[in-house]
């Protein structure tokens, strides 16, 4: 594929997911809750989580009107996870996509209940009264809150939590990232598989896709930390090195570290040629876009 | 129905619901999660909410294995409101069951983390890979999510962090309490209702009784706040007073305020009478049980 059809997608789909985060993240919402979660949802981003639901979902030849309405349930989860992460009791951060972070700019409660208020959209998306298969909708709601709960993201931020200041072994780091950032990216894959009619051997495959480009976004991410300023990043760049967080640098080494990103690419493009799925192409697009980003 | 009767079949449900929250807040997530969700659930509360579910689900000869789920995931739902909400940027309470708060036990990154959590648990109690029809599923998410996101329950704390040192009219007061205890409360029936076969007549007479019954819990609370001690209730007690939170107890005046709930009382026993299910006798002392309550 060339890189220009690429690009014209992703710009294609972001812009499909802004304009309904923009209608389904309601302004009208009471005393003042709906702006700050449009303010943490709309305009920024780069939309990587819907972008795999929806390049999952043309990959198996899914309905789109679902696709997209999963495509905005998993950004909502990732974006309330970012409110709450950002807090002073948990990371404490002041910048985020180039703002301030949600707490800084509407205080610490309205923060908190934006999140919570961003977690329960998530699910009423995915159940909307008509136009969806309840099999699908139930489908992608276990997905969605498997992926995001005690087992999943929020159990990762625990491990993150606790181990500050400690060392991690590999395996250790490994499983902490999978939890939380890694499961809910392969969520996104699965979400996108699952509003069309793949066999079990293609979900597999894209399975193993979603665990690859998974493990791969957080390694890039401990990667750019330390090569990158916090204005390339939009966020505070050194803050793991700050806070003394094991990383997969300071575990493996920075070279290490760059290549073990790139065996974790050669994984997905892998295992999307077993799928068998004609129409992969964004899939393996989003693979090394994850893998070569520089924010 | 003899008071007796009743006694027996809140204890029996009561010990069903937690029973099944033992078994699906496992103690086994990373990072000490799961134990503090457990702390947050488990052995303690009215379980009001999984009552009023099991009552609706049995007034309508329900599935009352579904009807469990329902009645934990709206459990997990409250649960969570009242860990995020006792956080020092919101009530900053420290007691709560008689038991030190989530936060005070576990510091406020675990607090936050535990709630969230909770709520995807709740959605995910809702979608198990088998013995639900799928219908149903996504029905209750759909119920579950509306009722306690930013039109619902978050939406009410919003309005109820806006109001505090402000006036509030007896209409606005009512809409923030619908919002934040009284939709939950209500959905909790309709959840019930859901798991069996009701015509649309007696669905929407159970609306009906539920909106009452919601309103009225908080009527009475207000009640309680300036009636009984912090021992008797389990929490700060006169903390609306404190903190010159409007209630219905500062708008109407302890009298009429009693009066109103008993009004409600009324209100909810004609709606069960008009919805022609016979066997809705469980949800008539539910509504005397709320009103009645002395904590």
């Amino acid at each position: 594929m060339k890189i220009d059809d690429f690009s014209h997608w992703v710009l294609d789909r972001q812009q499909d997911v802004e304009r309904a985060l923009e209608r389904w993240v309601s302004d009208e919402s009471p005393a003042g809750l709906g702006a700050v979660m449009r303010y943490a949802v709309l305009d920024g981003g780069k939309r990587l989580r819907p972008l795999l639901v929806m390049a999952a979902a043309e990959a198996v030849s899914g309905d789109s009107a679902a696709a997209l309405r999963a495509a905005v349930a998993v950004e909502l989860i990732h974006a309330y996870s970012l409110v709450h992460d950002d807090m002073p009791c948990m990371d404490n951060d002041v910048l985020r996509r180039g703002k301030p972070t949600v707490h800084v700019r509407y205080g610490e409660a309205q923060a908190m209940l934006a999140g919570d208020a961003m977690q329960a959209l998530a699910f009423e998306v995915l159940t909307p009264d008509e136009g969806m298969p309840p099999q699908l909708m139930s489908t992608l709601v276990r997905l969605l809150a498997r992926a995001s709960g005690h087992d999943g993201m929020a159990g990762g931020q625990a491990i993150d939590l606790a181990s500050v200041g400690r060392s991690l072994d590999e395996q250790s780091l490994r499983d902490m990232h999978r939890r939380k950032t890694g499961v809910l990216l392969q969520a996104s894959v699965m979400m996108g598989a699952a509003c069309g009619n793949a066999d079990a051997a293609a979900l597999a495959a894209l399975s193993e896709y979603g665990a690859a480009v998974g493990l791969a976004f957080q390694v890039v991410d401990d990667v750019l930390d330390v090569t990158q300023d916090s204005e390339v990043l939009g966020k505070t760049a050194g803050k793991d090195i700050d806070q003394n967080k094991p990383t997969f640098v300071s575990l493996l080494g920075l070279e290490s570290a760059q290549r073990y990103a790139h065996d974790l690419r050669d994984q997905a493009h892998a295992a999307l040629a077993r799928s068998g799925l004609g129409q992969a192409a964004y899939l393996a697009c989003l693979a090394d876009k994850i893998v070569e980003r520089d924010n």
